[in-house]
């Protein structure tokens, strides 16, 4: 069976107080939507549609960043989720297969979950996700017939026996596409809000005697986020499932309340992260690694035996082998550092190779930027750059090359050689002294001037 | 009515174990004594008396640093809340009005709350603060009779049913001054202790046929400080509330619990703060800006769009225009950043105005004291200044100047220049080979040498 | 009495998800391991025995790294507690005293407890470690009678009544050498998982018309680790704890749960540490410090008065004097700051003396690593290092002494003398943008090339 996403992201999110779309506000370092588009692309969905309105152009640039694939509907006016999902239907003319509607600001519902919803689909003609709420509060209720989903109740319409049911609904629904729409059509306005509830296609289907059923999820599943509270909730929620996933996967986290991953990272067997360090988008740590407190990584890959800080900051394109140590002070930037390779101080590597089993003594800089354009530095197997190099890029250090500490490298080292470039220290006996006493007189003299 | 504050500041805090007054232990960056100042302040008292005992000296320094006009009397023995207010009474000689007594050691009692009282005096003679105790466990009890406060009861000396109350004193204290005082010199010390207590005026002020009534406040505001743990728990209330502020104003804390503010941060909303950032007092911070993780803040403003970090330490004085991005290890203090300059590396700018567009390359130091005193560097606009360049302060760099890298400027630039100092580099064909097995083998030797 | 510890440490940990050994793991920067012989340690024991298995060599090394004097016995198959004590018996052939088996996954018990076991082996031949157990669960009852110790029943062979019994076993055992070991000899393996269990000794005891007793502890003492999010746990257990008794202590923590201590850390009163500090192992600090936010210390000591961070990295060797400022971005290592010294940033000093009231200057390196060896730097007192100044290691410079911004420092310098490195400073006039001009123009033709 086909299937169709159709991802509601139009919302301005008013509780938000932002003027950036709601849907757009991240988690774990993705916008809340490429949440709910990974959760659904689980399915492998044949399309996927999203419904934007507020922020269209931001949002739909976001989608695109994820899948390019994305198709985009524009809600002019937002009149309720049935609406919304209606805005959908040009572009799904011809589609055949299976619909769910998911939320663009519900960023937790899990595959498996997803998957259980298309199965009962095989036995009932609508099924809607609900989830077992400690708190029911004010959420619909779903009325049950054993298998049978007999009607979706508001909170204000419910019987006191409706209101002790603690299955709740999260407002993700799925249909076969034909029966989605024409259910669709007969939704009306007649409530308080005047806007159009996709939740009463399920009174609608049942009257028409079609079948519906639930499939029930925990609820921090369909945690749905309205303000910036709820926000850091759900980063909560996200960073306390992936640091006990990665504890299982046999990853030591020393202070693990202090890591925080994205949606995406990837780290490996008997690694350990010391407190403090945040992993941001698409980083991959190989396996006995060590990351080291107050560091910081993003776009990166760390490989086998790297020891990483503390205080480092890996930035996106920094590659570093097997046994690489990158120290206190140094940022990587789209750099590959071969195996055994060190920078451990005060250094700044960007768009640089630097090969086996080098040293990069402390200050060194890749000065990689004219004013105009950024170039390459290529530095070769077991060099040995001085403390407070600079490296004026572009420039080749060939292998076992050596610079002299201090020294500003504006041409290319050949292999073997020693590049120096520096003054002649000069001695001036006493005068520090003398220059000290200058000083202060001048000082004396400037404070009493100021009195 | 006017008013007068009395700040009870003399205690010594034993179970603080510390050689500094107890007062004077901060939370959220300010001493306490400075919280229950501001808290009485926004009542725009006539007169603020603060009785110091221990430490005197540097609770009068606090409190003047905070507010010059604060009158510091001296409780020289601590005898008893009672006889501390009795000292104030010389000071207020001649102040008509009401006088509300505060406690230095209780940070947090809100505005809301003192207004509460004030307005409360309108009816009765006495006003006592009374908190709603979760745990009362051995707190006085008020005794209400209806909107009367019939007395104070203390754990000890109370019935069953009497501690059964979950109202609670705090200690906080108005009346009128003439009243105030004449109810304290009926105080007696005939009590374990042999301490003049302030609470017992309630008695005597009944006793007399005047009227007492009891403002009630959340637990929180009248919690006092008697432990470092009690002071970490303080510091944990203040930033708990902080942070929620913060969110509803629209400013996203990706992980609230790792973010720090002091009692004066102001954030703009749209404001993103990454993990671990600590604010230090004083800074203010516009609108749409990103606070990197890992950064720390202190007396500085930073404007729309700028981005600062990871790792960025803000000194005093510290200001950024919009789109001024600092980045990693860098530190900038009591300079001026104009729009869209950027230092994005290693540096050290203080005592510096930075021109609109410039660009600060890795490694840059303003050398700013020669060993007894600071020097400002100025540089322009759209200037380039080359990775690890040394400016001399004073120094001038004009508007789109250039300094090459590594070089260490000690004069002018001039507009439009390029100012180098730079030895020449010289190549040695195969001697990092040679120089490294000389090395060797005199380590060799060495290691030789120490069998 | 004689006592003799034997600590199992053989145990594979299969839950650990591990290559080390689980006994290897660390918590607060020590192995498991020796944590368990540390709180051994506390009775002066005259032999502590080892039973190692799974990754022994690694096992072995880490105990003599605490105790060289430690006995390594091997137990190649794990077959059970009995038969794991059964290992040492050679090894204690001779010995005469008590012994005390201890498990090396159990770091947490307290020397208190171990010394109510050796008072409580006055009174009777078997002595059992129990806790009380908030939630019970599965594990064995310590079914008493009185005083004394009748029987332990595992959960699954346990009456109702002996399941509401909430003092369970811990699995520490107490016993003369020559009764453990005749009883060990007496335990079966007649249960489901063919083992011999330790635990078995008790009922053999009583058979044999020997007593028994139990000493109890709280829970957190007997916590066993078995996956990395118990590991995690007893992290978070231990710096509860630590952080507690520093703030008893008289240290100041800003926010506890952001400062990580290690096993031996040692703070002075009225030191402050603020948020997000991490201490390694061996270090002191003493009273009236300040240890400023995102520090990190590992084997140094800092004396009164100094001021560490923020961003200060400490590492082994480091020694500050009184009145030390080590400031941002800031590395120490194996390096003597002496009293009143600053290096406020961005600087690197390692394997180097810094004399009294010593101004290091921004970017200050000592390059002490020619590629093959480590050399010293020895800065004399009230020395005047400039900004950027490279140390190139063996070097001193005397007391007094100065050295110009941007140098590299290759020969001593003597006291009282100016040493300076230095190109001249050239101004070109216009070239800056002139050059900026080209590059621009490089850069458009080349993005032509591109389209």
């Amino acid at each position: 069976m086909s299937t169709a996403l159709v991802i509601l992201a139009a919302g301005m999110g008013t509780r938000m107080n932002s003027d950036l779309p709601k849907v757009l506000h991240t988690v774990a370092g993705a916008p809340l939507l490429v949440h709910a588009m990974k959760s659904g692309a689980s399915l492998m969905p044949e399309r996927m549609v999203i419904v934007a309105g507020h922020g269209a152009d931001l949002v739909t640039a976001a989608a695109h960043e994820w899948d390019p694939a994305a198709q985009i509907v524009l809600q002019q006016e937002q009149l309720g989720t049935a609406h919304a999902v209606a805005q959908a239907r040009p572009t799904l003319a011809g589609f055949e297969g299976d619909v769910i509607v998911l939320y663009g600001d519900t960023p937790f519902i899990q595959p498996e979950t997803l998957e259980r919803m298309a199965e009962a689909r095989h036995s009932h003609d609508v099924v809607v996700l609900g989830f077992e709420a400690a708190d029911p509060g004010r959420y619909g209720r779903l009325v049950m017939q054993g298998d049978a989903l007999d009607r979706i109740v508001e909170f204000k319409d419910a019987s006191d026996q409706e209101r002790a049911i603690t299955i709740c609904n999260s407002g993700v629904i799925a249909a076969d596409s034909e029966t989605l729409f024409s259910l669709i059509d007969a939704v009306g306005n007649d409530n308080a809000a005047g806007e159009y509830y996709l939740t009463d296609i399920v009174a609608l289907a049942r009257a028409q005697g079609l079948t519906a059923t639930a499939v029930t999820c925990d609820e921090t599943e369909t945690m749905g986020i309205n303000s910036r509270a709820e926000l850091a909730l759900a980063e909560t929620a996200f960073q306390t499932r992936a640091r006990a996933l990665a504890m299982e996967d046999g990853v030591t986290l020393i202070a693990p309340d202090t890591v925080f991953f994205a949606h995406d990272t990837v780290i490996g067997r008997d690694t350990v992260v010391e407190p403090n360090v945040v992993f941001g988008p698409e980083v991959t740590v190989e396996s006995g690694a060590r990351i080291r407190a107050f560091s910081h990584l993003e776009g990166c890959h760390v490989s086998q035996r790297a020891v990483v800080g503390p205080y480092a900051r890996l930035r996106p394109g920094a590659e570093l082998a097997e046994d690489v140590h990158v120290g206190n002070f140094v940022e990587i930037k789209n750099a590959v550092l071969d195996a055994g390779a060190k920078a451990n101080h005060l250094s700044y590597i960007g768009d640089a190779h630097v090969g086996e089993g080098t040293n990069i003594g402390a200050g060194t800089i890749t000065c990689n930027y004219d004013g105009v354009m950024k170039h390459h530095t290529e530095i070769g197997a077991r060099a040995f750059i001085g403390s407070n190099t600079m490296l004026v890029a572009p420039v080749k250090i060939g292998n076992r090359a050596m610079t002299g500490s201090g020294s500003v490298i504006t041409s290319d080292v050949p292999d073997d050689a020693l590049a120096i470039a520096r003054a002649k220290q000069e001695v001036k006996p006493g005068l520090a002294t003398k220059l000290f006493d200058m000083l202060k007189a001048k000082k004396a003299k400037r404070d009493k001037g100021a009195e």
